[in-house]
């Protein structure tokens, strides 16, 4: 069987542009239960290059059987030898593959949190590394995203496979922009919104940190956010989607909030803490290649043509100071609305104002 | 789908028996491309006993690939992430797991040779922490041994799921005879081989180190192996049989052989090096649950009724003093013949004397 060359040119990408591997490097390659192929290829994508390339496998079922097995006093165990790997590597190559993304629904999500805890220092290191988060194409997103496995796969390639030179020239004009900007506004289908962004930094997601990458996101002066915003598509959390969202602010503030599904959910993410009330990051998606609302976040979210809110916790690399314990991110589809900065249209129906 | 309660019984029996899993053990489980199920038990007994486990997955097409698109300088880069990884572990667990035992076969073993060196640190780390190698039933492992994957299955969890205890008593009982012997002679077909072990150590592989476990190996006299020995079975090399080998052993040494097939590989095998021509190890299966060659030396070798003589390097453990860059196992079933301790049958035609 010849391996798709679509998942030869995905390693290729995630070797030489995500993670820039070169001579001498140490490469761990993370992979669910799917992702074999994928991660064989940056194996020897890595190994070409004069790297060293070990592949950790995290079955979906063994992570289960772990919170489902693990005596409480024992979820506090630090596993030094996997820190140990974290910390003598380069580079960290992280393929989402799972085989159903519902595998953690019934763990008590106290259990969950106490281990993240307990292995943040992993996590921190590998925040040190050259790291790369990415999607192998699945039966289980197929499903989410109401696709066959072979349709779901064109969908990834098409959001993966772009040239990412020409991908971030189209995102370093929206942030040029957008650093140029004080105040933004949001007007669409039962939305008028308006922040300020004067002095905060747009960044952008060029296919490093994740791939595929396309979008330009910024931190809103937190008690800048005025008006009203709707959001027509789901915001997922534990499982469970808030459908139909509202949210009135005033002066940064959340006053007034409904939803037609789960709106008890989501008064409980509003009220988590005093930064949950307020907004942590503004995002455009810039990604042409993402077309359609798939309930995956790392693709949901830089889909062309929409914008996307996120209550809680702002990126200190935008500038932004809102502190909380989530970072819950809204999408909405801007095909009939309109993003005005300083007054003026700089995308509307979707289209930016220099595209075609 | 449930999954098949052997695989759970063999990952209890490798965590409980062979690694002696206990509280804030960090452990390693390396599988080839399959084994997922069964390293996903192994996990979640880990798990449950307060051991942080890890799985390190080696596909063959990325090892395969490895050594097809590593450049030579860059086979001797040391992997030195996986060292510290190894190195902070206390179990390794490695479940051989290939979905095509013959995936190596056109790679040059000169470029097999110079990486084993450059990575031997490791393999050297490993022998000091609690190590284990097992099999799990693979349709490549089936076809070898010219089975169903069904049959197969059933074929290795009789060889694995046994009474270790009780199988350590009896071949414990072959170990004392062994260690009160000087003299030993195998009688059989185109067969009579007698050599000394008096002073040597008898060792017994009781699941620990290997499971399947069942034999009972020791080291020759290096200069006391005199007359002649026929294997009806064949001795597998590179991915080669070579069959009804016969050699002539005087004073330790081989001064005649012959092969009905692969003659030549045989000959360039006994001409590696001064050690080569002489036994490193004699053994003796005691597995009842392996009934037949399946051309896999963790199971062949352990097959009752069989001996097994092993070309090259002695096990420095048995008290053997002979060295080579090769250790060979040739395997012989014993059905029609006798193992003679000073003089006495202690099996005859692959029974034991105390055996019913």
């Amino acid at each position: 069987m010849e391996v798709d060359p679509r998942i030869s040119e995905h390693a290729r990408i995630l070797v030489e542009h995500s993670a820039k591997v070169r001579e001498g490097d140490r490469v761990v390659i993370q992979i669910g239960d799917y992702g074999r192929e994928l991660a064989t290829e940056v194996y020897k994508e890595s190994a070409k290059r004069g790297a060293s390339p070990l592949i950790v496998m995290v079955p979906s079922e063994a992570l289960r059987g772990y919170y489902e097995a693990t005596p409480e006093e024992y979820l506090q165990i630090f596993p030094g030898h996997y820190y140990e790997l974290v910390k003598a590597s380069d580079v960290v190559i992280h393929i989402l593959s799972e085989e159903n993304t519902r595998y953690l629904s019934s763990i008590d999500p106290r259990r969950i949190i106490v281990r993240s805890l307990a292995t943040k220092r992993i996590a921190d290191e590998r925040l040190k590394k050259r790291w790369c988060v990415t999607q192998f194409p699945t039966p289980a997103q197929a499903q989410e995203a109401e696709m066959s496995l072979r349709e779901y796969e064109d969908f990834v390639y098409s959001a993966v496979l772009r040239d990412w030179e020409k991908e971030t020239e189209e995102m370093n004009r929206l942030r040029q922009a957008m650093n140029k900007t004080d105040t933004v506004q949001l007007i669409g289908d039962k939305t008028d919104l308006t922040m300020a962004i004067g002095g905060r930094s747009a960044v952008i997601s060029d296919g490093t940190h994740n791939l595929p990458g396309g979008e330009v996101f910024i931190a809103p002066l937190e008690d800048s956010v005025d008006g009203e915003v709707f959001f027509d598509l789901p915001a997922v959390r534990y499982g469970k989607e808030v459908q139909g969202i509202r949210l009135k602010f005033a002066k940064g503030e959340i006053v007034d909030y409904s939803a037609t599904k789960n709106e008890d959910l989501l008064g409980a993410m509003i009220n988590t803490d005093e930064g949950s009330r307020r907004l942590g990051e503004l995002g455009i998606g810039t990604n042409r290649g993402i077309n359609r609302f798939t309930k995956n976040i790392l693709f949901d979210e830089k889909m062309a043509g929409t914008i996307h809110l996120a209550l809680g916790n702002a990126y200190k690399e935008c500038g932004g100071t809102n502190e909380s314990a989530i970072h819950w991110d809204m999408i909405k589809t801007m095909k009939t609305g309109k993003i005005l900065m300083e007054g003026e249209a700089i995308q509307e129906n979707g289209k930016f104002k220099w595209e075609e």
